[in-house]
């Protein structure tokens, strides 16, 4: 069924303002020098996001669907392209830090003059063509969300390598929890459920393909691990003993020379770390972050305990905690993360952290790219990768489901990532 | 129940001696100067496969159990561990290829030192005793005939970087096929399936943890892929086509400039490839080997098909062919592949190659690690890795079974590797 | 002899801003997104560079001898050190373009506060400091000298490093030659020469250590090699002939794909150039630049010539031009060459390019390196590293002298570097 | 004037088979294992010394002279071409140590037939013949004397490599000094001095360009530094203070955790040293071998003292020590160095260890290389390496002069490399 035109421009609009807006409020707080830097292959500069999100509705609505559209600037889509080969050749990856053209104002006017083509796109289009757009028009939206979190953990990368260590924002108050929820195993019936994303409306085509999935029953903790937690497995000299680790995360450990989570810093024999506020005392209730899957599956093991598969962890999330509501994303603004409140059943399963499960990245069963470039979106990741699930405290929180699924290399650190454990 | 002391000890004593013998029947070809290089990291020079083999029966049998055991050599210890942290420190794995000594007499005399000693235990031991060693004595057999596997593929790749192209044996007569089989697509019943190893004899701990797994109807090829369907691929412009690739496999093929499978050599428009028999003619009717995880998934794509999961191989080899009896392995002394015979049912499934599969080498539910340093086998090594079923032309024949799980790194090619199709 | 103490200080002062000023306004026309990266480790920041010639006053002059002076940031000395090992810990060169903060805005603070404190130490200083200081004080301004070379060379990679292309500044109308002066091979007598500075100005360590050399008659072409002479080389296959080249060379032109020099780029068959105004045609007439070492001796050999050593050119300097007056200098603010001018005698020899002699940069003969931190200054880099003479375009003026001996790998091309044969 | 063909014969027979016969002695000692591996890539495999040495001959004599000559082997010419891009394509350096074949025996097969073929070739040229191969024949037999010490030199970096520490060969009984050679520094009187070798024998072509060169007044030290007085400057912490060091020298020290020279390990608070008769207590009065030009700099810088050119070399050798009749060479079967005789003069000129000079190793005015293939025997070698003078306890003795220059890259360490002061 088509929405009546008009609505349904309005609505599009609104939610495309929104979002576009979102973005730039995030790198409001930016100096025009901190959004050109590459300080790791995995960081993008924020300037870079700024265009490359701007570059997808410029190349996939407005030059296909916009007739006598007259691009920005015709080298944009060789400086902007991200991965897309179908798209054509592109500024390699290692070599975003280096553009300093165009500057920052002009990748704001280059958003603009984007904007104002959308809206009156969208206010002149049929319905049969909105119909037609609907689609990618809301890849783009969700994939703007996506790059803000992105932005989220980029920006704390690269302030947290400035001896300086400034600030994103000074801190909010926020709520104190006395102690920590009490951990507990909460059981969660196996047999066989239907994984994947059952509904119509958006998803990422790495969530379709819904099939069933036989597990044993078992059980799951009712919160994340709290960086106390993992201060102990610390002190038990868990970086040191080889017999917890998976082989390449102990080589990996030894030759990075870590022995904390990422941007925890020693300081007179007391542990803080760098968060977007500076630097700060940690809080021994709050769930560990920054750490690789080869750290969380090492805490599991020293613990006794495993990771989730991401089947069981879909299936809890469903039965425990399905709506996103009221938990700890971007919105809170609270750029880091929170002690477990005393609620009833499973905390923090969306929002908080990504949780690392023990799933690779694979396709599911029936699982079909889209064609074309869009087809490039997913599926040619779908190695080497491990599964995170749940969203975390610089997710949006429109942009969640239980059925969500993000994906790593085990040895990334930067994502604001945490542990679940299981048994 | 015990098996009568004198009759248990003939027979491990008999196993124990072939297994050996065939080890070093293997390198009889070879001249000293072979038995010392190391041309890639992942290849071990054959003088290091002959005595770490060895040293895994003095480090876990004979100095814990054979009282007053004299060492053969201090230093062997240090020399020959391959990688068990438990066991202390080791020459570093990228290092073999630098010691010229021990030499490959003093190699074999190190053998025979520890066969004698070993046939001495095995003599004397109480029925006790020999229950109480028997885990770690099959491990010891099988450990030793994966390195035959290992010893073929390894001295192919050894042989096969000079310029000389030498041949390991001349090639013995063997049947030719005037055709390559029909392919067809045989369909395999799905549902809950019990996957793992179910029996009391020996198996690897990686195919333990019993369990059940839900998979859809299927259909699987009757044969695996040929180098004559594999050429149309690299004709078509397979290499070239990011489509059908996963993201770091395309960039790997393009890095490393893949063209073809390893040892595929181009003469004058005219691919041959380098053999255990020398440079040889392609028999467009044989499957295709020595292709990576990438490969495979890129042939699979091109061809509108995909990879098996590791569950959906294991339910379809227990159907078709769970006897590895007349399979082509180690002891048909092809050292390569053949045709598919026209069989009824699925060929190739044991034996000729080994398959690549669409399954990540992750812990089945209810894995549990030996104690001590045995648990370093097989357990440290579940990540960024693929499961391959089924064995090859290098496989010893007892050695395999349908539940039994190898694993390499995506990226690998120079074991007998294979595809086979599924939909 | 002490000057008057009053025109003392308004003679530094003076000189000191002067120079301070002409930082600043090579730097003017840069946004601040220009300053902040580093695209290879061999070009610093230009807003490094701003901050850290700053530094050196606050270090070697305002800490220790500047009653009460406060530092204008603690963290300044760890980011802006750049090699000085006595001065203590500092960010690794390679994370330069890394440090977003402090921002430019920040830097032109420091800046500011060192000038102020700076002129207000040199009013308040009595005689006698100011006979003490006149070494590092003149030594602060001739490295501020050579960052600005440096700023120059450093934006102009920064800036080629962007598809866009952009130009530092517009173009000048500058003089056209109607044909380049004609080559001629000028005869210099030998016998034996002083070598090094023999006055008592302001020069550096490693122009000390006067001496005399013993050279053969030679002979030394008029004027620099010609872009169009360097075409001809390469029209002629010369990057291809691994004849002319040193091994290493050869080498690395081949692992880089060097075909031309630095920052030529070819379009439909015709070279072009990318210079501080942008890309532009090649001027046949004006010298080559922007090559390394190799190449320029690849060239000579080529052409059946050779380079100069070090001390032939600082005897035809002293001979021909001994004075910079007149030179195409960073003053005359052409920021790229000039085609030489019809004048008698040897040309070019002071400005346009540096010019690659076939000497190591060696200490020479009683060279002693000053104590304390100012010893690193040069003395550390004599190996590796070949001695180049005359100035460039990008030279203050007041800068260079016949003596002067700069150096960098032989593999460099990102300063303006030139050929110059003998015979 | 040309020799009566005969004894030409004779003396250019006997002469070659002399050197021949010395290499095989050399490797007699080792197992072919031994002859195969590359442990770095300066590191040639003993096996490829003998069969490069024999190409020599077979390359540059019997191909182009002798007519009807069949190659031995027509891939051998790829095999065994060292560096001559003119003679065609070859393995790689760093793939030395992949060949397995041809192995040892057939080497010495191919060994046997070049000598064989040579032998007939002199009996049967003529006289002009002679006279025409004459100076590339002696240049095979210089070749062939400078892997003889190359062999020697690999030889105990291979063994050093195995954990068992392998003897070369047992210990001779070796004069013992009760006492180190009092230090003096001797006089030499400067001025104008000719360089280079002036007579009509054979020399490399990099000893020639006589030509005049001027030097002050120096001081030169009457013996080699010893291991004694290179253990104080460690034991002052000489490694960890920088100012001793050249900056690229300090960084690699560092990187490569340089505490001592190379082959020393330090036991229970001992310095030991492997050494070609195994593992031996460190003489105290002997000079200490196996450094670095940095850390031969380094040391000089510590000690107040400095390095000399390789003009001031040479003229002190020429002065006091032009005769090398009596020196510690291979001849001597020494195999490492010797304390200082107690002798008038300047001992250890000729002999012992080849001394670092701080002189590049750049051409002599008028150098010229030779036209054809061996043009590259010397002169592509001319950028980024340093001179070493005097020949070493690895270099026949008959292959030495004053005006030799050996050259190697400034960190390299595995050739017997000295210290000889000067101020």
């Amino acid at each position: 069924m088509l929405l009546p035109v008009e609505t349904a421009t309005n609505v599009l609009t609104t939610r495309f303002l929104a979002i576009r807006t979102q973005t730039e409020a995030i790198c409001q707080p930016l100096q025009p020098e901190d959004t050109v830097v590459q300080p790791i292959v995995d960081v993008s500069p924020p300037k870079w996001h700024l265009a490359h999100t701007t570059w997808f509705f410029e190349t996939f609505i407005l030059q296909p669907h916009q007739p006598d559209y007259a691009v920005f600037h015709p080298k944009y889509n060789y400086l902007f392209n991200s991965y897309y080969n179908s798209i054509g050749s592109r500024v390699l990856r290692n070599q975003r830090g280096t553009l300093t053209r165009p500057n920052l104002q002009e990748v704001y006017q280059y958003r603009a003059y984007v904007n104002e083509q959308m809206q009156e796109f969208l206010t002149k289009a049929s319905a049969e063509k909105l119909a037609e757009i609907a689609p990618v028009f809301e890849l783009g939206l969700q994939h703007e969300q996506q790059h803000q979190e992105l932005l989220i953990t980029d920006i704390k990368y690269i302030l947290s390598t400035n001896p300086l260590l400034p600030a994103y924002l000074p801190k909010q108050t926020k709520t104190v929890y006395s102690e920590a929820l009490k951990p507990e195993m909460l059981p969660v019936k196996g047999g066989i459920h239907e994984i994947g994303y059952p509904g119509t409306d958006f998803c990422f085509d790495n969530e379709l393909g819904v099939h069933k999935v036989y597990v044993d029953d078992f059980k799951i903790m009712n919160r994340l691990v709290t960086n106390g937690e993992y201060l102990e497995f610390m002190q038990a000299g868990g970086y040191e003993d080889f017999r917890h680790w998976l082989g390449e995360g102990f080589e990996l450990a030894k030759t990075e020379h870590w022995q904390a989570p990422l941007y925890w810093v020693q300081h007179e024999d007391k542990w803080q770390h760098f968060t977007l506020h500076g630097l700060e005392e940690i809080d021994l209730h709050a769930p560990v972050t920054h750490i690789s899957f080869y750290e969380a599956n090492a805490y599991a093991t020293w613990a006794g305990k495993r990771l989730l598969t991401e089947f069981e962890w879909e299936i809890a999330c469903k039965q425990f905690h399905p709506d996103p509501a009221n938990g700890n994303f971007l919105e809170s603004k609270n750029f880091g993360t929170l002690p477990a409140k005393n609620t009833e059943g499973c905390a923090q399963l969306l929002g908080d952290l990504w949780e690392w499960t023990y799933s690779a990245y694979h396709p599911y069963p029936n699982y079909s790219k889209a064609p074309g470039a869009l087809g490039e979106y997913n599926g040619k990741f779908m190695i080497n990768q491990m599964v995170l699930r749940g969203g975390s405290c610089a997710t949006p929180q429109s942009h969640i489901r239980p059925t969500y699924r993000n994906f790593f290399h085990p040895d990334k650190r930067w994502q604001f990532t945490g542990i679940r454990l299981a048994e």
